[in-house]
């Protein structure tokens, strides 16, 4: 039986490069955890002794450990606040995310009002949004779109894991109304790109195998997906769980994970299935 | 039998605006006809003495003539060798048209690739595009879009008479596509108030009478609209097409004219139904 990964899988690169950055920094306490992957947490606890604390109020009993701050960034008051206490920030915010900060501080500045499509309780939402010099409209979907006045001139930016048909739709809404609208598609591909590989992939292979948390929203939607080309799929979280008989009389199985599985579990799950089909 | 007129029809602002400039300052050549209708072209030469041109360097053979800019706008070098002719410029440029002429000047000096939706031969779309201080990309619809590169910062307009989902067909592709678009929304809803009183007037009138040049667009848009609602619907460009039968036993009459047809037209026609109906 041939395994394949499927041509995208796991991680994005804002995550890879928090992980390296916490590693390469040893020590570190994360503000909020790095990752939603306990393993991942516990490994980067056991290898590279970075905590985490939920708090970054916590830094000021402790001003000399190194705070990092994770991919989905902080508030801007918080940031400073941090700053203030002296402590070794770095500065692990995603790129992707640093750039609708910046949009946001700039448009605002420049007297647009700002929109922003996303979920309001999301860390990266309330970090972007903190980053306005005037006030800001949060809306998750067109609808709730129409509680507001649209004003003349607006900015509207998106959250990085926000659909782009979804998106067009509330920029086709403040068109509309607006008389200028700027917009930022601040959309990141990752997501969409590991499951553009896993249609893809399920479509040749005759047992799928999804590896991510059961909570974990982005790895079921990779099942869901896989599922449609290929009726033998598989969600697991680690290779405890793998069957012998998933894979009787299978000719590839394919393989891909949601974006919080570090590669260690996938390849202690892939030489797992070798193990098992000997 | 009532009478009753649709709460939008005829001239738009811009058009009554031009009509007023070319009356108020007399003995005046407009650089092409001020409007589509050939009666009150006549009228206008014969009670204000104003001149059509097709070609504005026929200045240069008289300048001391006075020179109207219609609705629509002209290309931005004509009017620079119009003001070298030292002829008196009039204006009458719409300023719904007058706004994207800025906005695009503006925009290209600031960087943007200016995408025009419109189509590429109507000279107002010509006079938008000649601001431009780069390249300008023109596209009568998203599909047409499809031949070409989308530019990481795009600024676009749209032609006054276009449609509004159609617009923001054009913005999704692009927004898919640039890091950021700059959307002026600089379609004129006259057309669609027109159009939005038509539909409304018909569903009360069981006649209705729609006025314009049986080639204009809009006033055959204008007829298709009404006769959804009601079936007793006549287009008509002046009073001796009335037939005194299509009144028989009809309680109310709807009266709308296209874009392009003047009220005393239309003035004319309501006295001759008058005068049926007694």
């Amino acid at each position: 039986m041939e395994i394949r990964l499927a041509e995208s899988y796991g991680f994005c690169f804002g995550v890879k490069r928090a992980i390296k950055i916490a590693e390469d920094l040893k020590d570190a306490t994360t503000i909020g955890p790095l990752i939603h992957n306990n393993e991942e947490i516990t490994r980067l606890k056991n290898d590279f002794n970075v905590a985490t604390t939920k708090d970054f109020q916590e830094f000021e009993k402790n001003p000399t450990k190194k705070a990092v701050i994770r991919t989905h960034g902080i508030e801007k008051q918080d940031l400073e606040k941090l700053k203030n206490m002296d402590v070794e920030i770095v500065n692990a915010t995603c790129p992707y995310v640093t750039n609708p900060q910046n949009i946001v501080q700039n448009m605002s500045k420049d007297g647009y009002h700002i929109i922003i499509f996303g979920d309001e309780k999301h860390p990266e939402v309330k970090g972007v949004k903190s980053y306005s010099e005037s006030e800001v409209i949060v809306v998750a979907n067109v609808d709730e779109l129409k509680n507001h006045h649209i004003p003349r001139k607006v900015a509207i930016v998106a959250q990085t894991t926000k659909k782009i048909n979804e998106f067009n739709k509330v920029v086709a809404y403040i068109v509309e109304r607006a008389r200028e609208t700027r917009v930022f598609n601040t959309i990141c591909n990752a997501t969409f790109e590991n499951q553009d590989s896993a249609r893809e992939l399920s479509q040749d292979a005759d047992v799928m195998i999804v590896i991510g948390g059961k909570n974990s929203s982005n790895t079921k939607e990779l099942y869901n997906i896989s599922k449609i080309n290929c009726v033998d799929c598989y969600h697991i979280e680690n290779e405890t769980e793998l069957q012998k008989e998933w894979f009787k009389n299978k000719k590839l199985c394919g393989i891909t994970a949601g974006a919080s599985t570090p590669d260690w579990i996938i390849n202690k799950i892939i030489s797992k299935i070798k193990e098992i089909c000997v």
